[in-house]
């Protein structure tokens, strides 16, 4: 069951129109929520950023964050969804195709929900990865339908046989396809600071309040290519990989090639935070 | 009459599964066709580029580009078109949401057309336009449907009360929202060179091929906003724009305010391609 347009409808019911901006210009945002044991995780981050994304780009929400958030935990109930995602996205609406925005589109809201288990393999294996140019453009602390550089970038890593692809702009990383990127060394959590060239993960913020609850020195400051093979470890956070090790990147083995122990640690504090 | 799925359909009949990966991360490939007495203008030059951003992004085109040329003609008697445009896109096809490409997905060809008449008032009296950072992707080469950056600079123009905007990468022009740009000074002709930061636009091509054959001094050598205020003349190219002056930009006139000599000798060359 799917939420499209005001009503629960059956997935095959549902018939986007070819002037709906999503379609022609991938204009619209989006919020992928974890669901643990039925209910939204992190429920008003998120929001919070649908929100900000949403008035960034101007596309006004078709109800208010409440209404949205009633419609997501229904959603959930007529799903009998326990662990897994839920995606919700806005387009700004239908109109002939023409670059301007339409005076009176009425925004579309899409919203589905999935199974997905918590990546436990991955999460205690690790993965690897590869690094390659970031090309997007600089707003990617929007979450908006503009994914095609984010599809290509996970492809390239699939290509080159690892799971995932480490970002860089000049050398400088930035963030993974669909993941913002930690490392630690000499005892100090480095990840790149919440600007214009990454997303503002949930799972991020998450993590850096672990950390310091923890009393980790945190550092949201950016580091090169070359200081992150030399990392004591690295690991991806996410909405759905949660904290996963990098152990591996270009072929080069991060220290030892094991998950390491803060990373552990952080895992462990993590699941507390829903478990 | 619309061109969707292998057949020729009322727009009402078009419906777009919510898996087409246009819809969730504007994977997909466009061109947009000028068309003039019922016939393809630079038919070849669109179908190369269409190949190309095709083949740059992994999308396979679902026929070959003979069958697109004939559906796209097909389409423009079915319409009864005589002037207008004829717009075609190519998403990677239908898939549950995962950034990775789907192995068995077939593309998705949906093109249908326009009347739109020669702006005849715009290129006689020019339009005017303000200067924007150019926030876009690093492969602005490939016509792709991540346009959110592209309609988002053309409402920034329309909300300052001028037509267009002039995208510059830290001060050096790039192109427009939807046009290439030009300017004349000292009798020389400057453009962006066709490199990954701009479209490479048929009537650009068009454009330089006339004015290397009116002897024009042509250099596809960037430039900046700065020098842009200073030129002689400038207009956009575009395959609806055509050939327009821009005579205000920031609210400074160019040169005297006035279309120029070489703009309106270029204009009048351009029409003869066609007329």
């Amino acid at each position: 069951m799917y939420f499209y347009k005001n009503q629960f409808l059956p997935k095959n019911d549902i018939h986007i129109s070819p002037d709906d901006r999503g379609y022609y210009f991938g204009d619209g945002i989006y919020e992928v929520f974890r669901v643990y044991q039925g209910t939204l995780y992190e429920q008003e981050a998120h929001m919070q950023r649908l929100q900000r994304s949403a008035s960034e780009v101007r596309i006004e929400l078709p109800y208010t964050i409440d209404k949205i958030g009633e419609i997501l935990t229904e959603l959930i109930h007529k799903n009998a969804l326990v662990e897994g995602t839920v995606y919700v996205q806005i387009t700004r609406g239908e109109a002939p195709r023409a670059h301007p925005f339409p005076a009176h589109a009425e925004p579309v809201l899409l919203a589905y929900c999935t199974t997905v288990p918590r990546p436990v393999a991955a999460m205690q294996q690790g993965i690897q990865a590869i690094t390659l140019a970031d090309i997007r453009w600089l707003r990617c602390d929007l979450k908006t339908l503009n994914l095609l550089p984010n599809t290509m970038a996970k492809q390239a890593a699939l290509d080159h046989g690892v799971q995932e692809v480490v970002l860089h702009r000049d050398g400088i990383v930035t963030e993974c396809s669909a993941s913002n990127i930690m490392m630690i060394k000499d005892n100090v959590l480095y990840t790149h600071p919440a600007n214009h060239l990454i997303l503002h993960g949930i799972t991020r913020a998450v993590v850096l309040r672990l950390a310091q609850s923890l009393e980790m020195n945190v550092k949201e400051q950016a580091f090169t290519t070359e200081q992150l093979l030399l990392a004591d470890e690295v690991f991806i956070t996410g909405t759905t990989v949660e904290i996963t090790p990098i152990l591996q990147i270009d072929g080069k083995r991060i220290a030892n090639g094991s998950p390491g122990p803060l990373t552990q640690t952080l895992q462990r504090e993590f699941e507390r935070t829903f478990a």
